[in-house]
């Protein structure tokens, strides 16, 4: 865990068919779908609306305001990759701008997700590279200190696995261990089903109440109608 | 106040012609036409551009992280209905997402407030259904423990009453008790007016000093002008 | 310093020419070009999306809940001013709505930076009237206390001199002293150019470990590659 | 609800015996003993370790930044009362010093609860007159606007009406309707008799898993015990 | 990683003479010697002045406002273990108190590390039983929903391995791998001594840009000196 | 302000008596006596309770997660001297502990104030040392990037120049500028003494209403009494 001053520069990215699968799927559904595990805490948000990203970790550790690791990052990167960067501490200073981008972009980069800040979010609009970040930041950083690459890191209370599956969309960010990534998709496929009947039945005007047969565990639990 | 397991199936509701009479007016408006009284705490943000609503009351008393109330409350909800839901603690889970968005809607409810988090916002977008959140958040809820509908409940820090009208908009979430709803939409009417003028008049350069006679009250202030 | 009770009628405002020079380039660039010096704390923000502005400050200093100093400080305005409001405490009331920005307009002001709370934010999207602000909130204020105008504030953590330049977008604000405004456009300028050959080498998949050399310095500091 | 520019001359204390009967509960056990209603957001915190207060609830609403209704309010106070002091705004100015809780004190007053700030805080508790506050702050505050005393109010959104029970110490703030004080005080006492019988079976390893017969439950909900 | 509904029985706790080895030294000491690794989020605090542990770690994964896994945790606890709680979303509720304290000591637990609330203070300082929490808070909790016991957790954005040491002081909570524990204890040591000879010679009036012969280095980055 | 790669050697520094005359008083007095000007944003807080300073300010411009320059600041140290250290952007880490607060004693620093956390906090009470800090932290920092020393810093929202006078204590931070410190200390002394008299008549149980002729302006805003 957090390991300094290193790059692995092999990893095993999640099965790139299972990557496919997941992506129909918002995170909300895919956070349900794996037993509610994996939500990275809710401080993350789009750098702009309609951001929505589905790809493999790269992960990186960054020191609190220095981008260094970014760079070191982006050689790793492979197509469809998303980058996943962590802090040894917290720090909103703006790691990620326009022209790291760009790099990430040449690279195949599906896009990024830093516990720190971001710049230059016209620019990405513009682009259309999704970032999801604590911060939107104009402050610079620095190259001066090491961190590290594609090593396990704990990002927004999350602990994400280089080669694991990031979703996110406008709720938020969630990483599913690519172990898990086929099973999940399933589980989300079917749980998107079975939501859709539930939709008809709510658009009719069906209760809850009814549909999950609340009412007797209600009264159990003691629930009082009055007048 | 904040009474568990209970359901008031019986509310007054604020009169109807007093609700719509409302309904044009923007919350800065109605919050000063009341007196400056009943607004939210100003962290309840709508959860997409755009979102409004003005309606009348039915209250939520929610447990942390248990949405099971939001569903006994939607058998409530009449047509032009907001629900209001407090929580007997800070939490930010999604309580509220796009089932029990579409639930309320075939109920013909206006749309939520809530002191928690909301999730499938761009759901929410899509149908056009307004919900001011204090946090968007993918986490899901349980359905385990009682908590209220219908009785008076404080929400981000403002009383509401089952019943009462409650106008939110871009600007924030304001509360106007039932037996002054008439009343307030006609002081805001009458505001409204006035601030045409007043507009008018800022337009053409004249400036507040003069406008509100403010240059004595100033200098007898101590206000002293320096080249 | 934040003295109460003056207000300084002859200010010496940054070049014209100098602001001009400036206007095109992003809050990053400029805060970059100045040597990463007199951003504003991260906290203001747009309070509708593609907000922008630059001009130069015609300072306020209010007093918590009271916006009486806006209106003093609108006869100080000319025109391509941005007004910029600090606090003498943290005040996140709605300090500022739509007849203040209807009278700044009218007196050719550029926009608002506040250290405080904002409102009417819909109607100040269709004036397109750019406010940067720390929160939005209906709340009003009243008009009771002194503060000053045209005297140095520190807003956000950054002092702003009568006459300085501000520049803000979606990354935040910056001050420029209006005795740097030429130097720090042409610097902005220089930067911008190189940055475009940056972009265009990024973009063909040139990585920034060689574009800035960063390899020799990385292993000297002691990264190691593994498998 | 949070009328302003009135002073309620006439309010209905609490019963003075039930409110020596709640005197020797902690706030735990009293907002369990009512229910788990009535408790402040935990926010509000003592200004120094060990204070603690039990009183009937003088309420004052104040304007941000402005203690005028303080001075108002100390008139209203009897022996044994708290002064509880909403805002209707959220403002962490220093409402309140030594000076102030000199007149409370020489009008019985039992402590302060407010939703703002406090300054003077190491002559407090040589004094030992309890304050409750969200910040401690040395700006002080203007005389220029009116609030009101003795109305209901929303206090760190806990609803406070005159005359109520207020009991604070270090895990919070909680109010006990004037009408349920005995009750309550009872209930507090059952529980207290209970914890103890509970406190001696824990300190002698018994588990909570037997004491409270939880073994079948967690298997029905489905909990694996492995190695 | 937070697998939900299991509780881990055997679990390998870190060797004993290294907890004591680790156990004289701070917090502080402990992070430098790791690396600078482990170290949680610093919104972690002691509940009363002068509280400080050193144990091993057996972990929970709680709901939010819900304390039933701690119960199911008491039992798995031996003597020396410290009790980090996590929870599967942000959650301030007072999940832990004096009769938990008092079944946790009887059970040889060290103290309580949890990203949550905690109430009951006083008792708790008085019984000198540590708890490292994120906020004080007099809120009850429920039973009613599964976590787990001896699962990995990520606690205040730490992850956390069964068994693992965690030592804690005013500085905050640090996590040391059980397999690392011996290494750092023996690198905290040598720390320490370093610090000795350092703090002498800083007492004397050696100055750090002697000791650590920073002068140059600073030279060359362009440290200007003027009068 | 704000000048990176400088180290300015002489400073004017308040006059001796001056700061002598200003010691004994509190900071909300010699605030008060200022005219309410030169306040830090509360949320910088004494690290260990009783901490209190006043001296000469000798400022520190540092970089996010860096302390080089409280290294090179330390030679810039002069008995009766407090670090005042500000950061270039938000940054919690903890800059300074128990070895450098040895050296600025052996240097004669009264004390530091600084925009960023603190370590050791156990060792710095016992030395009493005291501290004022945003946040509390086991996080040491690198020594990589060039910052300033006694250059005009803005810390916590206040300005200040090197050589003004700092005074700390548990109500938190003020900045009297050193041309204003023999001024402002007669202004705390007379405050003071009139304080004195207020006192008395207040313990007396004279109200505020009538000690400051309340009433008359109080009913001329149209405050109403009722019973």
């Amino acid at each position: 865990m957090h390991e300094l001053g290193v790059v692995h520069q092999k990893i095993t990215r999640a099965d790139r068919e299972a990557v496919e699968a997941l992506r129909p799927f918002g995170v909300a559904t895919v956070h349900e779908a794996m037993g509610r595990l994996g939500l990275m805490r809710p401080y993350l948000r789009p750098v702009y609306a309609g951001a929505r990203l589905c790809g493999t970790a790269v992960t990186v550790l960054l020191q609190p305001g220095d981008n260094w690791m970014l760079h070191v990052a982006a050689e790793q990167v492979q197509p469809g990759d998303v980058v996943v960067a962590a802090c040894t501490t917290e720090s909103e200073d703006g790691f990620f701008g326009e022209l790291l981008a760009t790099s990430l972009r040449a690279r195949g980069a599906a896009g990024l997700v830093i516990d720190g800040g971001c710049r230059d979010v016209d620019a990405l609009r513009e682009m259309d590279f999704p970032v999801f970040s604590r911060a939107i930041n104009a402050k610079g950083t620095v190259k001066a200190t090491l961190g590290s690459v594609n090593v396990p890191v704990v990002c927004a209370n999350a602990l994400v696995t280089p080669g694991d599956v990031v979703v996110a969309d406008a709720d938020g960010v969630v990483v599913v261990p690519s172990a898990r990534a086929a099973e999940v998709a399933a589980a989300s496929a079917r749980r998107e089903a079975a939501e859709e009947g539930k939709r008809a039945r709510f658009a009719a005007g069906e209760l809850g109440l009814d549909m999950y047969a609340m009412r007797e565990p209600l009264a159990a639990a003691g629930l009082r109608y009055v007048d």
